[in-house]
């Protein structure tokens, strides 16, 4: 989930390599074709897309043998990419003799309506309209049941995974389709970040303790920086001073801009926030945030704070080193993203944006009443606020699933700030939370490293362990 | 839920007087602005329709107390005529100090979207796709958390209650929306009615049964019938003979038609085989099968086999004995279930025209095929036979929710022809099945009688008890 690109007009994302060393074995790719609209009758409903989805049978003990079909529920953007940074699937589908599939989310990647053409599925409110996740589940439903039926698998149990609105959807798909899923696990899943179910400061309180907890001193110049910024701007020859501060490639500077990028950078190294080197949304080195206040309290830097800014803020964008100067109005989208600004615009309000005094950032000036003007004057749509927990709840979900419901793991790394709207407390016997104090964004999820630390070991243990109860559980159901 | 008028072109129901000596008293009645597409952020979407819903609050405790709200989910009819027919909740509200809300479902009686113009809302496939059962169900948590906001009374539990198609989206409602409702009472709610899930011949096997059970002679004679029927039209006079035999108003008379006539009476006596005198579909007297078989077996009318039908359709047609003469051609439709017909032809493929060798009706001529092609003449719409079970299960539902969900007590009465699509058996200790050997279609939500007999009566107080329980707990959890 990319909040920034989600309700920022402009999205700020560096174009990533998504070549991958291990690609060509990972899956073959596939497509099926979709209903438009599950829920209405309209003809115009009847309509059908070409859903892409990936798969790897390598391991799978086959449909004789029942044994399971994992699946991951494709969140916002292109499933390659998803695929390629859940290696937990991959590593566990020896043991489990595990049939994968990475099925992508309408609208992304290849996965788009209107004969895959783009232009035109995203042209308007009329052809946007059946992005929502009620239909993404309903798709995801339709696929798996005529997969398996192509398979003969129809006895094989289904586990959906998935990582961040990925993981959302997993959870919601067991809780909306028990009969399609046997159980998920929902990594990084903020379910509970709606209307005022949690602190709409959770998000940014999360991150202004992870700098915070990396070193107050770097906190502080953080959180002094954006007055300084917006009085150099004032100044006379300020945004010259900013363009050569931050390597600025144009004269195109705007201090918003500037703001916008470097909160990108923090935002997102926080939820990146791994404890080994990856590269998810860029290059980044084992524990950034750490690399990032080592660069904001580097002493050969003094007092200037544009120097110490700069420093962090290349630990984000240019860790390889490859880059000679930064594009502010960069909307470049490597991994298709640009569907999540329509989902901001409809159901998916998730109020993050509060910041209150200790917040690392400077106050928010937008809210929702902003958001909807700009949704209107984007796509001439209005945002439902209350529809996703009519849909699928959230308030009081511990009173609501502790006598319902069964076979969900929470997984929450409490570094991530979308943890904030995550289930942190175990629901019932079968409804589990999991949570990591130096964990981040579905770190879980990601392929293994040989430096990864114990905590990390132990937490892909335990969620095997439960994932290994339910199919037991299922055999035995089956055989009676 | 109305077999023949599901499927046969020609609806034949009789009117029926709505006038019902407590209506003023049962209930107000309200309306909600309701969205007219959930799923979509289409512009057309964003319409709304007046959604009518009757609320008593005479017995409830408050929501200070927070007392319980019982919610009927309309189902395919003037809701009012639903509500009249569910006394069961009517007796039990002051017991459980509920509030009462029934609410209509969309595109029936004052629920018409398109400014309430039905000749527009039901015009063609573009103003009829919105109605569908996952819309319905999005409508009813939608009016409900809005008016429990407006109640202030966010912690008093839902319970849903439904009988038929009403009780299969009481369950469903369970199912999908355990954050607005606490538990569901689904009487006879034939939701395992879909694709292979039980025989296409249950239907008629039970009617057949009933029959049967009353009198072999009369299972002969009706068995008897169809071909005496058919050979008779096929004769010189034949016509005017069967036109006569059966008080046939006009010349009109066809041999299809008289067989769907009396198939109509032979399928509700059925299923509103009551064991007291009743109103639901037409006037019947207690054990309105056992009375047709008895005009059956009338030793007067000796060999005169269409003396004998015509005595036993009578039960049916005309036991207020105010009718002078049968319009086979009306199709009247008082308790307005056309857009059940709608409903048939997208998404609710109900097989139950299998006819096997022992049936009492004749070999049946329609299959899935005849059906879709009906479907495109009448509406240029395509049904979508597998929704049902890909958006709401049903194959193995034992295996799928014995540890999932919870909640949900499913009646059935096995004089019911439903009832062979039913949930028979418990599946775990919260979602339990309630079965009576003399019960008919949904009679535990009926107004009781003082000639009720005892097993009624115990299955009602077996229902009160389980719905107890469940408040308890609720009441206990949240002073947790």
């Amino acid at each position: 989930m990319d909040k920034i690109a989600s309700w920022f007009p402009s999205s700020i994302l560096r174009p990533e390599s998504l070549s991958f060393s291990k690609e060509n074995k990972l899956y073959e790719t596939k497509y099926f074709t979709q209903t438009l609209d599950h829920f209405n009758y309209q003809p115009q409903s009847y309509k059908t897309f070409q859903q892409r989805y990936l798969i790897n049978s390598k391991h799978w003990g086959g449909a004789q043998k029942k044994s399971p079909i994992f699946v991951y529920t494709g969140n916002e953007g292109n499933i390659e990419w998803f695929a390629q940074n859940t290696g937990f699937m991959f590593e566990t589908a020896p043991q489990f003799k595990a049939l994968l599939v990475f099925i992508e989310h309408r609208y992304y990647g290849k996965s788009i309506p209107y004969g895959g053409l783009k232009k035109v599925a995203y042209s308007n409110s009329t052809t946007l309209g059946y992005l929502s996740s009620t239909q993404a589940l309903a798709d995801y439903a339709s696929l798996i049941i005529n997969l398996k039926k192509n398979l003969t698998a129809e006895d094989s149990p289904v586990i959906v995974l998935g990582g961040s609105y990925g993981g959302m959807l997993a959870a919601w798909f067991r809780l909306k389709y028990p009969h399609v899923a046997l159980g998920a696990l929902a990594s990084s899943a903020p379910i509970l970040n709606f209307e005022d179910i949690v602190s709409s400061y959770s998000f940014n309180n999360i991150i202004t303790q992870d700098f915070k907890s990396a070193s107050e001193n770097c906190y502080k110049v953080i959180k002094g920086s954006w007055s300084q910024l917006e009085k150099t701007t004032k100044q006379k020859g300020g945004l010259e001073l900013l363009r050569k501060s931050f390597r600025i490639c144009k004269n195109y500077i705007n201090v918003d801009y500037l703001e916008g990028w470097l909160q990108t950078a923090y935002v997102y190294t926080a939820m990146t926030d791994y404890p080994t080197p990856s590269n998810f949304l860029n290059p980044l080195p084992a524990y950034p945030v750490k690399q990032m206040c080592k660069a904001i309290d580097d002493p050969t830097t003094g007092n200037n704070t544009f120097a110490k800014l700069y420093g962090a803020a290349n630990i984000y964008y240019n860790y390889s080193g490859t880059a000679t100067c930064n594009d502010l109005a960069d909307n470049s989208d490597p991994h298709d993203l640009g569907g999540w600004q329509w989902q901001a615009c409809t159901e998916m309000i998730l109020p993050t944006d509060g910041n209150n005094e200790e917040s690392i950032f400077p106050v928010s000036r937008e809210n929702y009443t902003d958001r909807a003007r700009y949704c209107n004057y984007a796509y001439g749509v209005e945002p439902r606020p209350n529809w996703i927990t009519t849909e699928f709840g959230g308030h009081d979900i511990k009173r609501v699933l502790r006598r319902f419901g069964s076979n969900i793991i929470f997984f929450n790394g409490l570094r991530d700030p979308w943890s904030g709207g995550g289930v942190l407390k175990s629901i019932s016997k079968s409804l589990i939370a999991i949570v990591a104090k130096d964990g981040a964004h579905h770190v879980d999820l990601r392929f293994s490293d040989k430096d990864d630390p114990e905590w990390l070991k132990d937490i892909r243990k335990k969620e095997i362990k439960i994932i290994t109860k339910w199919l037991k559980e299922y055999y035995q159901d089956l055989s009676m």
